[in-house]
């Protein structure tokens, strides 16, 4: 597919060597912070400078409906994503939950969903289509549609930097977008579908049969160009997907660290470091997923997540969650005395 | 050694149950929150109350000096003690910065500390002694030293029940106190002292090797009655040790939740478990230590750390970090609408 990829600055190794310097002379043991000491260096180099800060943060919820639910691959109907939809505008799902404990700004995204929200308060109304076709039958997405949700992703991830977000997590809800995940992962890393391919939302043994045998026939049918991201995104992947995609790089283009959530933003994530593979640095993954696709991601990226609280609910919780964390990093990194500033006699 | 235990109201089982069914009926599929849900069922029980709140937080940091220090255990010198007591008292220190992210008050106890600090602002003066005798001597503490140290502790909980503190993390230091907790450790689970006693700050071989000497000599020379927790505490222990035992058992008369951190807050754990095992219920576990010896204690108390974040620092920041997921626990569990309440047709 035709596409000129953004630009996107080199990681500032300067700022995280810096940054590394100054861990070693905080007030603790060498290293005795673990992984708050390799986060805090991350954020250094993404944002390029010594003393990071992640005061800001949103949460990016992008929603749409996925036609390949025909095929009964959820445990769950279509008419959920819009109800879910609503619950987040009304401030009562878990994202919205954990978002307020890390005051982070919450933004709906209608990018396809199937269903009329006509002015619903706070929804972002950007729909390209009531959903992607069934992709056992074709692809999921025109080029046209593909691109226009990348542009409109790139575009959130602009807005954030003009009001100076420093840390984006990756939400969405979409019935039906794990088997578009893993039909990606498949797709990228060349691994078996079944191997990628997990329970989603709870489906049982004869519909992950189902799935796995929808997916596999999606990729029979639509042959996407492996080595094409953009073809392959368009063909078995799904609109929030293709938008989480051109957050990630609209993030990565304006230095803000993105955190990945689970299967869905994680497959997301794998297309953008096809696109460029710088971006790969400005991602942090906020949870291991329960999907067992995640983890080709998470191998093939060289992340490794920072929770593991055995959640399996998406939304971009785990990653919400791990704002916690992230600050946290940042604040002992700018916040702590070094042994000179604090009259510790002896470099532990 | 003669003493009443305090009496620990019953975990209410009624008000966890009302918790678990609650969080059945909320907007995500069902056990889809992991962690989360069995973190805000547990405080629901603590709390008597199935919509809990652990909105105000406390860290308490216990210090002491050791006369163990003298074997030459440590990989630092017992003035770090004061010096970082002093770090603590002017916010510069890791636990500071992860407490006022997590919005939690900081007490900083000298409980026997080698130092004289006069009139230092903020410090609260408990000194009973300056630090703990050389246990491969004799007994680390008098029966006497250790109940008043017990004593403090549990005073301090109280003041914070009385303030309406509703999450208590264990905090610590002193130089040593690693050696100390091992032996408890050893003493009480009857493993082996090799198996429970690690490098503590980051001692080499040979210090380790010194370090488990010196533990065999003190159990040998002292000879604990591993039938009377207070014993052990007294003989093998520390100041601080038995000042967190203290708030741990005083939080839980006062329906506070505990959050265990590393090596050290696990072995006081393990000593209020002895003196009361209705106090397991009461306690979670905020970080996987790298010391060896704390998976001994986890495993004896059925507790399983919330975060491996490769920390080893102590001062309570594993717990103060975990803080943000425990209240990210309870507020999705209140905050979060039922699938009647959000109008979403399908129980997930």
């Amino acid at each position: 597919m035709q596409f000129t990829a953004p630009t996107i600055p080199p990681f500032d190794h300067n700022a995280a060597n810096n940054a590394r310097n100054r861990q070693n002379n905080l007030t603790k043991p060498t290293s005795s912070l673990g992984r708050l000491e390799e986060i805090s260096i991350q954020i250094a180099g993404i944002q390029g400078t010594m003393l990071p800060s992640v005061n800001k943060k949103a949460v990016i919820i992008m929603a749409a409906d996925h036609g390949v639910t025909n095929e009964d691959v959820s445990a769950y109907p279509s008419d959920v994503t819009s109800q879910m939809v609503m619950n987040f505008l009304h401030g009562k799902a878990a994202i919205n939950a954990i978002s307020r404990y890390a005051d982070a700004n919450v933004r709906i995204i209608d990018i396809g969903v199937n269903y009329d929200f006509y002015d619903a308060v706070g929804l972002e109304n950007h729909k390209i289509a009531k959903g992607t076709s069934n992709m056992t039958e074709g692809p999921a997405m025109t080029a046209e549609q593909t691109l226009k949700a990348f542009r409109i992703g790139y575009a959130i991830a602009e807005e954030e930097a003009q009001v100076g977000t420093k840390l984006i997590a990756m939400g969405e809800m979409g019935i039906g977008n794990t088997t578009a995940s893993s039909a990606i992962i498949s797709c990228i890393t060349g691994l078996p579908v079944s191997t990628v391919t997990g329970r989603g939302t709870g489906i049982d043994n004869n519909g992950l049969t189902r799935k796995i045998t929808a997916i596999e026939k999606a990729i029979e049918i639509n042959q996407p160009d492996i080595s094409d991201a953009l073809d392959v995104l368009s063909k078995v992947g799904g609109l929030e997907i293709a938008g989480l995609v051109g957050v990630i790089l609209g993030a990565a283009a304006n230095r803000i660290a993105v955190v990945v959530d689970g299967l869905i933003s994680s497959a997301a994530a794998l297309i953008a470091y096809e696109i460029h593979p710088e971006v790969r640095l400005y991602l942090l993954a906020g949870h291991q997923s329960v999907e067992v696709g995640q983890k080709a991601v998470m191998d093939r990226l060289g992340l490794k997540p920072i929770l593991d609280l055995n959640l399996r609910l998406g939304e971009g919780t785990g990653a919400a969650l791990a704002f916690n964390i992230i600050d946290c990093a940042c604040r002992t990194l700018c916040e702590m005395a070094t042994f000179t500033e604090a009259g510790v006699n002896t470099q532990w």
